[in-house]
């Protein structure tokens, strides 16, 4: 039991990132059922089909389950509404003020959690009132930051800047990389790219043959005029940096962009021209598994590892 | 114990990075009477002065100690003497092809470690015939690969992928970096940025200051199109930064860079037309320490962390 585990109400302190195109009831409810907390990732959903998520997600499970909402979402009073009315409970946002809704969801008893790649933000959160940090490092699959700083400075230069619990995420999918995490003195990790590799996850099987298929340098921060995000190296990520090597403007980009690049990739299978999402430690990743599996070996490593750990002397 | 100490003979698993305009005999015979492995950084020397800094080294303590030796330096050769004639028994090499040195210096009983930003060179340098490698990740500081693949990431997966003797660098500054790394799979830390800010490091007082003032953001990897160097912002980076802005081809980028950026700001202590070269890691670091109280410090974090880790139940 930890400071995360007890607040979240969780048997491991594991957090399934909320990711557009890969986390939906299923994804959710298996992490939760696993022991972890599943969100929903309702960046990629309307309203309505959200709303038919968060359902079957509570027929699928009787455990706790959250809401990822990036605070970006053209509709997000109508997803907001969703959660208040399904009497949802724990919500993470991401990419924007925290100070604009937190108030809001707290006075409705609602856990907030938020994402941030930086000590700027992580203070202006917990001014703003939230229960937890997510902290996210350069390695972390889609949406990044601007510093670029990794999970190895970013946790404890966070953890030094704040005082309430403290979530890692970016390059973290097996026990020895939640071990390490905490180490650093995070108290839990957010794991992204291990999970959207799941069976349980609703990409495409297309781009989950992608993910298994990556090796170190696979990926790479792109579209850094915009907002930055990690790809995996594909026709569509030499089309851009092709633009971006004759000088591309931010207009230039959001044409090549479209709409609909991410859906394309990562939910109808387009590998080529699609945008693929994922975070760097998907090099680790061989196999795409049933959560209860993958589970079982992060918590299985995690146990040797300490232990081996445990057993150095100088 | 493990295989780094043991090949290396030192009682803590800590290597400090052979830095350029840091590294010189005063910190590496700190570093190796602490009980680490000190390594004298030969890139910024002529050899005159590399064997003035051996000389003095083997004066300064009766511990092993090492050279840090970029493959690319330009007179080679008279330092490869110097090592040969002086007796140094270990080398790391970087920047450069393995199997061109590693086979002369294992006849002459020279334990080699060669440090590589990707899995393809830690196989290269494994079949060079290394005795060890040191992976780094893309938060260290200086000289830097193009994959941009963070300690968090690269460690395990280099490790899955060769079977001699691992030692990370990139973000490593305490003793819960050191466990992190270890929980990784790492058998033992290169430490960099946390050495460079030393009392003993020969890095100019200006400079130290400027690494003890960086906060998260501060370092930027830069110069992508040349050699990916990691450096702190300031004047002379932002001259880059126009420069590239505007399409500045390799050539206009040299001629900016001229000779000597780095000596002028990490040993003249010019910190704003210089070039800086430090870690992220270096937002951790707050005051200018000797080698004896970082070292106490680091294996005391290093001992609580581990029992925190040790504690921890689900």
């Amino acid at each position: 039991m930890n400071q995360i585990t007890n607040l979240l109400e969780i048997k491991y302190p594991i957090i399934q990132g909320g990711m557009i195109w890969c986390s939906g009831w299923k994804l959710a409810s298996a992490v939760s059922n696993a022991g972890g907390l599943g969100l929903i990732g309702a960046g990629s959903m309307s309203p309505e089909v959200f709303k038919k998520h968060v359902n079957k997600c509570k027929a699928a499970t009787n455990k706790h389950f959250g809401v990822n909402l990036p605070l970006i979402y053209p509709h997000i009073d109508d997803i907001i509404k969703i959660i208040i009315e399904e009497g949802i409970k724990i919500v993470f946002t991401s990419a924007g003020n925290p100070k604009k809704w937190t108030g809001f969801f707290k006075e409705h008893g609602i856990t907030v959690a938020h994402v941030v790649a930086n000590v700027k933000f992580a203070k202006k959160s917990e001014e703003a009132g939230v229960d937890a940090i997510v902290a996210e490092g350069f390695e972390a699959g889609g949406h990044n930051g601007k510093e670029e700083t990794t999970t190895m400075a970013l946790i404890p230069t966070v953890k030094e800047s704040i005082s309430i619990p403290l979530i890692a995420a970016g390059g973290i999918a097996t026990g020895r990389g939640m071990l390490a995490a905490m180490a650093l003195g995070a108290d839990a990790v957010q794991i992204g790219s291990r999970f959207a590799s799941s069976v349980e996850s609703s990409a495409h099987e297309n781009f989950k043959q992608k993910i298994i298929g990556t090796i170190d340098g696979s990926t790479k921060l792109s579209l850094k005029q915009l907002i930055p995000v990690r790809l995996i190296r594909n026709k569509f990520l030499n089309s851009v940096e092709e633009l971006e090597y004759k000088g591309a403007s931010k207009e230039d980009l959001l044409k090549l962009l479209g709409t609909g690049r991410a859906k394309l990739g990562m939910f109808d299978g387009d590998v080529d021209e699609g945008e693929l999402e994922i975070g760097q430690i998907s090099s680790l990743i061989n196999e795409i598994k049933p959560i209860k599996e993958i589970f079982k070996e992060i918590i299985a490593e995690f146990e040797i590892a300490k232990k081996e750990l445990s057993n150095i002397e100088f």
